[in-house]
């Protein structure tokens, strides 16, 4: 037991309310605003520090070829964490705008070329989360080799080297052991129903009276697509024909076993990689939407004129707020979903296998 | 498969957006913000239905003896969903207060001697969760005879007579199978594990440099009080007196098992109860939020006036807010926790019976 | 004054909270979720009301050739009270977002072809601010032809033809006081400012160390850009030339009246034109906003397969978040502005009549 | 120009990420959720930071006296900036309750006995406001000389002396010129409005169907008491009497120009004051969310347990909650409020100037 610790010691607060200093300061212009920029930044940067920390307990326990059962519950725990300081970090956004145009060109200059893309943090949690280089827009690429200092650079190239969440989510899927049992029989059903399903819309389009002949042209060639959709989805080859090509970056196996814990997630042994898989997903959807706010707010701040970083601002974060979506795939499995009454039955085996029951019976 | 459905028809909003009539143009003297009156209050009818309706489904779910494992994923689905409402009820609190008390004024008289007091969606909310009859505010005891058509009053009687939530959690608790087991043991070795503890709390409270002796003396005497309810968590005679003079709702069997659920959270078996039980301690906690947020609304329109119902607005809600809590239990496990590394172990049938595989073995 | 009004009757709460029918239950197949849906969706359609009835209220002010000085704060207060309605619809995506796609998928076919698009309400409000058929993506003019009933497009088609906020407002901006006063002047001298902060600007790209020369290259072609833009700025036949081409919506003179409030806004008499713009350019921002979450939801939901309305959903949407920048031009202002320091001196005339007193001296 | 700088050397992100000790690592036991607490608490102690930075540069322009019209904006809209930030504060304990009271246990007893009491900056922002020594709870009191370091307290102490924002609003309300300016007319009329508006709720209450005889005697015995409070509204005597007892802080003639400020809002100089007082109206409600939050985590955490500082937690927080009102007093004036129909006319050369024009006439 420690005797006589002091808050502000505790805290180190001499550090964190002793880092401000104001560019313009040194300039001789002072410009108020500029404290709100640097505050602003250093939250974001707290908070990456505190993403990160959760993120790499949850890689250590991702990257353990057992998974320990207990560990579900803490993984699934802390990346609701996460969620939190997301719903932080856009919530900031509203503070920033505070800050108006003419405000933030008091001191815009003094600050040339430091940009928020040199966060190595922020670029950290990407690299993390799966947002390794070949994912990148090119503007981003030359960014990494022109902005970051050669140290930050190899440090990120390093990170690049270890199995993102990404990849340890989708090993994880892989290794599902309800697919392997009976795994050809439950697809092979699964095709029919979907065949069954697809038809019925053909159906729909084609009876639509308030759709012009043009309009339902149009949505029979969707569905079209739709179904060679379906078909590389139940041919590996296909499939990672596709992944090739960019559209998935989950593996054949591991989609799979993906969709299937969507498709079966009442059943209690589903229940937690169900919930995993949607904070996966929940995550992706609030970063997201942090990029969005945040062109919209630099779209605010510097209308058509370049960053201090000298990116184009505005476009620059608009195209990775496209690209940068890590678990884009947990979007696409809705595309994939049959409803719950053409479902194919599970065996009795299997599913007594992913049931576990507390009501009231001894186990 | 229906033809031409159209959304304003699917949708009834003839119905929804033709139901707003200004008393003050009624009067003669149109109010402009009496349809943002109107309007909040039927936005928030129309969720207390939502909630309504995701409630008597998780009844139905609850009231059944044998708790379907399979429902239990629903049933926290369908909490978290009602998180989500309350989160919305909160927010709607900030349009509302664009209205400025001089604004409110101006057609207030014409709506005496109605309140939103008569909510009977939200009266029901209230009582299907816990909040019956015996534990509300003389106030409101009263509002019940006074202000309710009898229609209204017989409806909530009788709603008064079936299980609340808070009851069939209760004896859902009640019957956990893991308490019955080794049950004697288990609270021996906890009882143990208190006194260490509180014993460990008095030591540190005698060496803390920083308090004055009276400060101290008042710390320990609060230990005391610690020590005491201990005593009466263990004992169920103890306990049930203190349920009847109204510091606890639960049964004792009931406390016990929330509190075993949360010192052993992190084993699977436990992982969804321990869910369950956290939505409801959130659900309290954002209904509380709302009504201090509302409570601050009152009394920034009316200050210290009366309200259209003829209560006497902010200090009506501000008991309301403190009275109403029908899950403090819940907030009052954390007097009982003790720290991790002081648990006693389980015996391992019992840790078995709790545990469940996910990690690439067969189960 | 009126006796006995009940709450429940004021509502019209049998209207309110009578008017959801599930589809599913009609067809047999009771969808537990599709209450969720309908409530979800009126609620959005009584707000919509409530943002209707402001912005009408604010039309009638701003149409009239007067504007009575008490008014404005009326229609600030209102636009404000607008911001704090979007956050509720922004946070009522949240709600609907617990809703699986497999949960969705159990009614989703019962309700084809109604959609979303059909709302009328939602329509009136972009066609009131100004998103009129001209500005509306081909996808969009050709659901107006084949997806609303005859009565509602041509209720729409009226509504189009009655001046929008947008246009409003630029007729109020052109017809500014101070623009008139010494207008030549001022704008001559912004001329010369400008073209010393271009050359600036151009020294910094030169000589940041830390660019490629393709960077720099890629840079200065940006700012040529942006000088040849601020010609269009100051010069009356190739700003409107732009205009046509889409780049601005804004006449020239109310473009310029715009940026003048914003360069002055610290001016007492300009605080409530700046403001009134700022809520403007707010409200674009929340729309944005919410259009960016709804594209998501509906990804999230549907992933890549078509909407109810036979839309492709997400493309959709994503398509009209871009488009449907009622207020862009006010984002595009910051392009524009100068730093305070170099923003040439008002005449005191003009100086003397932008100011008033409320510090402790007789007005 | 500077060349050169580097994001993370600009934000001095070595302090700001390198701050982070566990003490519950120093002691052999590392709680993976202490660093949560650290970076939570560091968090809030930035955005202090800025709020005390915007405070500061508010009560510059305040304690001037010849405000400046110019400022007014600046004012205004820097106290926006702060709400902003309360709004963050407030997310943010949705971060610090994803950490449950057992993660808590596992580190809590090693930072004994500091405590967020000892937060200077937090401290210092409700001295500023206007929260000094006579206003606060006795264990508050204590607190300061028991808790914090003699140079904190020194520094506190000190500060304490300075005038705070809501004295200097006090007088700036105080000098206000209008009303100088018919007095003493004003208010008699107001006294017969007042009367005349008071003489009907009794007729309203007494012409009540629903009410009992003992609520209408509750009520009659309320209204009674409030026109006992427009007299010593009326009345300065009466009024300062009141004040020395606690009722009020503002002076009597505070008081009565922000009641006209309210009463006349819509004279477009009277717009500015107006919406600063809402400001601070606003932020007072907001820090009054922020501490019940905060009361509820605790309660949420430790039950009712003593806090790390010593003070038992939720009660603690819950009576600082009621008393820490600092602009109460703005709440207040909606008990005296007449509608607007009741309201005395104007003498117009005081109506002349409260207004200005910018509606198309020149100046």
């Amino acid at each position: 037991m420690t005797s006589g610790i002091y808050y502000s010691d505790y805290l180190q607060l001499d550090k964190i309310t002793g880092a401000q200093e104001l560019e313009s300061e040194k300039h001789g212009h002072p410009a108020h605003d500029e404290m709100l920029f640097i505050i602003t930044h250093q939250a974001y940067e707290l908070w990456f520090k505190q993403i990160l920390f959760e993120l790499q307990s949850i890689l250590d326990v991702f990257g353990d070829p057992i998974l320990e059962d207990k560990k579900m519950g803490q993984v699934i725990h802390r990346l609701a964490r996460i969620k939190s300081i997301q719903y932080v970090l856009i919530q900031q956004i509203d503070i920033i705008e505070t800050m108006t145009p003419l405000d933030f060109m008091e001191f815009r200059d003094y600050l040339v070329p430091a940009s928020g893309f040199q966060s190595v943090q922020f670029k950290q949690i990407e690299i993390l989360l799966g947002i390794k280089r070949d994912y990148r827009i090119n503007a981003d690429k030359e960014f990494f080799h022109s902005r970051l200092s050669s140290a930050d650079l190899q440090f990120l190239n390093e990170l690049e080297r270890k199995p993102s969440l990404l990849e340890l989510t989708d090993r994880w899927l892989e290794r599902m052991p309800f697919l392997e049992f009976h795994e050809f029989e439950f697809w092979k059903e699964y095709d029919l129903a979907v065949n069954k399903m697809l038809d019925s819309d053909t159906q729909i389009i084609k009876s639509n009276p308030t759709l012009t002949d043009r309009e339902k042209q149009f949505q029979l060639n969707d569905l079209l697509m739709t179904r060679t959709r379906f078909e590389s989805l139940l041919d590996r080859t296909k499939f990672e024909e596709l992944r090739k090509a960019g559209e998935f970056r989950l593996s054949h196996g591991g989609f799979l076993s993906a969709l299937f814990i969507n498709l079966f997630r009442d059943e209690p042994m589903l229940y937690s990689p169900f919930r995993y898989l949607t904070l996966l997903l929940d995550i992706d959807e609030l970063f997201t939407n942090w990029r969005q706010r945040h062109a919209m707010m630099v779209q605010r701040m510097l209308g058509t004129k370049i960053g201090t970083g000298g990116s184009s601002g505005h476009d620059y974060l608009s195209a990775t707020t496209q690209q940068n979506r890590v678990f884009l795939d947990l979007f696409k499995l809705s595309t994939f979903l049959i409803p719950r009454a053409d479902l194919p039955e599970l065996p009795d085996e299997l599913r007594r296998s992913l049931g576990f029951f507390f009501h009231g019976k001894k186990p």
